[in-house]
């Protein structure tokens, strides 16, 4: 799935990591824009669901109590009032002391994840990922041209110790992980807690689905676990959390932010500051308010039970439709359901050209695997759309992959007769 | 002015380019609100003239006209409306169609840098820049770990004619240039441009202060003058030019945007969804309203004349204050006074650091140097503080000179004492 960027022939050509590059998520954002098209492959939130009263009002309150300082260029590690009360948001949620020095703000995780990239990977190096793995951080670590060593939470895996040796970091979403959906217990947490302090190496925990516990409770975080054990007034650990506002308020507002050891925050505060200078203080002034009014705790039982819901209908129709080519597990949290093809020549690269024909776009597999393989896999998302939507959606997915099977078929026999 | 970062003994060390670092713009955001501290070094414009009333009122309108849209994620390229109404903005500013497809939104015209730097530099390659250069730009392109080849506007200098067969672009600040205050002569223009088309390298027109014209007028962009001579449907050429809504109206939306050859958009929007997925839907669609109500026009006379008004003030203040020390050149618009020292051994650098003391901050030059040099020059900003607040500006600036020589006398004579 290259770009298959064509570069102009007179003028210098652009760099070759661009040539492995993808946009999937580029085509995504455009295509689920299209009218009748019914989109299963973002991770949007349920757009009737952000507090639109709440944000106006948040706006004016913001804008008499700030006035200019929320129109500025502001310090780089984000607007100060936010800053702390992500600090103490944190600290509350994992029961120890994170102090401001141990927060960066920053435009969504993305940026995060771009900026560990710039911090920590020099061009070529190795980076451990739990496979497969996030698009997002695929996309973020591209320019720096990266190795990857796959993690699929075996602690036997020889291949995966030896690399533990000389690579910076491990990548990990440990909370119904994206694309799989999967919950990782506490048992393997601590597991990667412990390999990390014995390698000396930094642990990337990514945790935008902390806040989407559709069944039970996912349990402390691996830097809560680690604080834990430090009881530091700075945490000055190896974890280096990603939190985000964008799945339980809205987006729109990009705002993220990294937890970690201070001397990561002061190198990812100059990696922003090479980045984009200073965030938006004008949205990190109005999320202040949200925060401060508790905006996300009125909304979070509705959240949830809007996305139960959808989850369900969403598997109910799969079993319904696309039994026979796929598997899947039913996720506890998040936002996706992860599929696996039943038969090898079910190519979900190629049925995505032709689900669009068919109006509904998924996630192929492909698009979290490093090497551009995975090609029997994809990622549904379940909390953007309306249960008669999501199955509706399934309902034509299923006839896109008869379609591709057939035209698989036809392509073969003419293939036999030649 | 390395970061002195003290690496963590035990986890995984930095990636080397953060040693070539300076935190000059992080501590000019951090120190700017200290009390009592008068600030000449920022990029700042006048808080007291952003239109709070009239941005109160947009963020209102801009929710009830796209609701939900204004706060989800949205396409990479930007928000679609303020994407059509930039292109329409700058086909009327230049007198040439530039179509959407030529228009990337970006968060500030620092993000555009980073992009730049993320598709057109291979770690190591050659970058050759208008010196002194925008800080802002070297900080971009550092985690590519360029070489430079320094551009005076010079046409006869075989370094810079040479690097122009390697290079893949020049960048330039024509208009009232950072930090230099010059502006750039129409004939020098259409030399560059003569220039670049010959070698068939690109162009990037750095160009945040073309509305900040105080005396006359500063004709066509580079951008402008290649258009007219394609008459284009959609602009192909070779210039890569970056705009933004930071002076004129204010900083903290994040708005900015570049427009160039749809290639160049293409492969910046693939460095876009690698850097911070998309931007502030939310800041856009309130920067569309702003827009659309031509609030900047409303904005500008009033504007044009405080900051006429300071850039006067604040040169009477060094005519009167350290004319003994320091040349300059009364700029004809912009936000900067270029002072260079008449003396050798006046060091730039270790005046900042006095001068902090003395409860007054510039930009020293070496921060527009990618070598760290240029130490008897400095960058003052006037359009931040009133007339009576340059002027103690500078007179504690003189303070700090008297006081930072004499340390020097004193430093010297012991060393000769000894």
């Amino acid at each position: 799935m290259l770009t298959g960027m064509a570069q102009n022939d007179a003028l210098p050509g652009f760099c070759t990591w661009l040539d492995d590059s993808n946009d999937v998520t580029t085509e995504m954002m455009r295509l689920a824009g299209k009218a009748g098209m019914i989109s299963l492959a973002g991770g949007l939130p349920a757009p009737e669901l952000y507090p639109m009263k709440a944000i106006e009002s948040a706006t004016k309150r913001a804008l008499v109590r700030w006035g200019s300082r929320a129109l500025e260029y502001g310090p780089i590690t984000g607007f100060p009032a936010l800053r702390e009360a992500i600090a103490t948001r944190m600290s509350e949620e994992i029961g120890q002391r994170i102090g401001t020095d141990n927060v960066l703000l920053t435009a969504g995780s993305m940026q995060a994840l771009d900026g560990i990239g710039k911090i920590l990977i020099e061009p070529g190096e190795t980076i451990i990922a739990q496979h497969p793995t996030y698009m997002g951080a695929l996309d973020a670590w591209r320019p720096r041209t990266p190795h990857y060593q796959q993690f699929t939470w075996d602690f036997e895996d020889k291949g995966f110790l030896a690399a533990a040796d000389r690579a910076k970091f491990i990548y990990t979403v440990p909370n119904y992980s994206n694309p799989t959906g999967v919950l990782v217990g506490q048992q393997d947490r601590r597991a990667l807690l412990a390999l990390v302090r014995e390698k000396r190496i930094w642990l990337v925990e990514d945790d935008p689905y902390s806040c989407m516990q559709l069944d039970g409770n996912s349990g402390p975080s691996i830097l809560a676990l680690d604080a834990a054990d430090r009881n530091e007034d700075i945490y000055s650990g190896p974890v280096i959390y990603l939190g985000t506002l964008s799945k339980s308020l809205a987006p729109g507002f990009r705002v993220g932010w990294v937890v970690g050891n201070p001397e990561v925050i002061r190198a990812l505060t100059l990696a922003k500051q090479c980045t984009d200078m200073t965030g938006s203080m004008f949205s990190q002034a109005v999320a202040l308010e949200l925060i401060e009014q508790k905006v996300e705790s009125q909304m979070i039982d509705g959240l949830l039970s809007t996305y139960r819901e959808r989850r369900n209908a969403l598997c109910a129709a799969l079993s319904t439709h696309l039994g026979d080519w796929f598997e899947w597990e039913i996720p506890s949290g998040g936002m996706f359901v992860w599929l696996k093809a039943k038969r090898a020549d079910l190519d979900t690269t190629r049925l995505y050209r032709v689900a669009i024909e068919h109006n509904v776009m998924f996630c192929p597999g492909s698009a979290f695997d490093h090497a551009g393989k995975m090609h029997t896999t994809m990622r549904l998302n379940f909390t953007r759309s309306a249960p008669d939507v999501l199955e509706e959606g399934v309902r034509r997915l299923a006839r896109a992959v008869e379609d591709s099977l057939s035209k698989l078929a036809s392509g073969s026999s003419r293939l036999a007769v030649q």
